[in-house]
């Protein structure tokens, strides 16, 4: 079995237009927030792209979530965070109830920097309980580049969603959103964003305070893998520390980092076990490599060609630590 | 012969008094920017330890620069910036004097973000005419993680230095300084800026501006050659771009990464002539592996253990390089 455990929602034109409505209205006045009718024919016809596609390339389940760089979670007011969220989440329990044998739900949460918490955990509860999503999305600056963030993913200051999280046995995707910033594209962004949350969640007392909390870093973990030389180094001066080489295994990392070479590090790095395989098709790496005339995004060929993998960690990459980290995943399998 | 082309100043207590002092007083009255009397036998005195080091470890020649996250560009008033970087400068031409055969200067430039270029200007003709360095630090963020930064690497905001810096034919090696943001270490900060220089410099006309113009990106590259994937896949989907595989190599790394696997993927990616022998010693990683009972950044016997390298990849990376990037430091070197 192949669980593609990094995927971002394939959406009809007319949910980007509510979007773009949303967004010049300010959501005022309330008649601009009437969400539009999308017939269950208009999703199929946008999915079967979607799903010939993971066919293709002998996925049989994908982990869908909203598209992480239309989050707009900066934007004000944050009613219309809000109501896009919750609108691009049902979406894809929709789609999810479709196709309920391929699809299935991750959340993103309406992380509006000026408010709290609180309407994340309600957001994340609905998802859970009541649309059946197996994790959420979790993006580390809100403030979408234009700073000052929030805390790092090691504060106290998220630690009512890391509650919310462990209570429901979910867990997190660090994923940022887009970059207001003129010298960093979103794209850019997302691995910064990576390297911080790591380093952030790994020197502080998250996981001492939450041991059975899971957070997954995707496209191989930001810099830090590549790095873990400065990181370990830091750690040796101080005897009593934990090494660097065995914190980085308190995380889960995924494949969608469209390198043969980088991938084979990140395994080394951080171990078979701590690697979820993803791709984002449709997504980024979705583009014939000149030299092999192959989609950059169609890595499974690629983790069969790593040579010292063994059968083991074939399997652990990808099924058996989606499922690890995914409990809830489990249910909504036909075999394994 | 070995050229550790990325070394940062090794300087007495009395030289970092004086930049609390400066930073304390806010470099008024005047009389606060009186300069400390350093004799040649404190200087020599503090040297020792590290021209012993070097020695242990097989380097015969260390390009030496100020230590980056002392450089305090983001602080008030300009004036003291100035000051301390042209003390620090100072400081590494004497060094030089002492030590010609062992020691050659890389300029810090007092970059504060509240004025334009024109000082730097003028320190970097003074440190490669009157002080003979043969190239200089560039931070892409002097406001330290304070925001709002200048402009990317790429933008025509720095095009005067990098006129300056053709004319004079030296090298910049992209390097930030501090990081005041609560939830980044200036060493994690070093990494994510050298990602956003890289990828603003490639998708610029900077190379084709000019096509003389070098600079060096030390630490691996930030996340870059990690992530290739990603920016690779970027490219192809534009068919009259450049791959983005031919853009990196218009630029310069070095080895100071600690880490044997990535030091090879680096190699892959951008190739043995674009990669110069680094180690920050003494630095960051100037602490024994409890593994191996070596300092991480004894990289010599790292790079020769490296079986794919042919001697002449051996010999662009220790030596080679550095000669190409750095054209200055041939009348440095008793002999190749």
């Amino acid at each position: 079995m192949v669980i593609d455990s990094h995927g971002h929602v394939v959406a009809p034109m007319e949910v980007y237009a509510y979007q773009a409505h949303l967004l010049a209205s300010r959501g005022a006045p309330r008649q601009h927030m009437v969400r539009p009718n999308i017939s269950d024919e208009l999703l199929e016809e946008t999915l079967k792209g979607q799903l010939d596609l993971l066919r293709s390339v002998g996925t049989d389940v994908q982990l869908v979530s909203p598209r992480p760089f239309h989050m707009m979670h900066s934007l004000k007011p944050e009613k219309i965070v809000r109501e896009w969220t919750m609108f691009t989440n049902d979406i894809i329990a929709r789609q999810a109830k479709l196709h309920p044998d391929v699809i299935v739900g991750v959340a993103a949460l309406p992380q509006s920097p000026y408010t709290d918490l609180s309407a994340c955990i309600e957001e994340l509860e609905r998802c859970v309980n009541e649309l059946g999503f197996v994790g959420c999305l979790l993006n580390p600056d809100p403030m979408e580049g234009e700073g000052p963030t929030p805390p790092g993913l090691g504060d106290e200051f998220w630690y009512p969603l890391y509650e919310k999280l462990v209570e429901l046995d979910v867990p997190a995707l660090v994923h940022s959103a887009s970059c207001s910033s003129p010298r960093e594209s979103y794209t850019l962004h997302f691995i910064n964003e990576e390297s911080i949350a790591i380093v952030s969640l790994l020197e502080s007392r998250v996981f001492e305070d939450f041991p059975t909390l899971k957070i997954i870093v995707p496209h191989g973990g930001g810099a830090i893998p590549y790095q873990i030389g400065r990181f370990k180094a830091w750690r040796y001066r101080d005897k009593d520390a934990e090494p660097f080489e065995v914190s980085v295994r308190k995380l889960y990392y995924d494949t969608c980092n469209y390198s043969k070479d980088s991938i084979e590090l990140l395994l080394k790095v951080v171990g078979s076990d701590r690697v979820l395989f993803g791709t984002e098709k449709p997504g980024t790496g979705s583009v014939a490599d000149p030299h092999t005339g192959k989609d950059m995004d169609d890595l499974k060929p690629v983790i069969e060609s790593i040579e010292w993998l063994t059968q083991e960690d074939r399997n652990n990459i990808f099924w058996k630590n989606a499922l690890a980290v995914y409990p809830r995943l489990r249910s909504h399998l036909k075999t394994e």
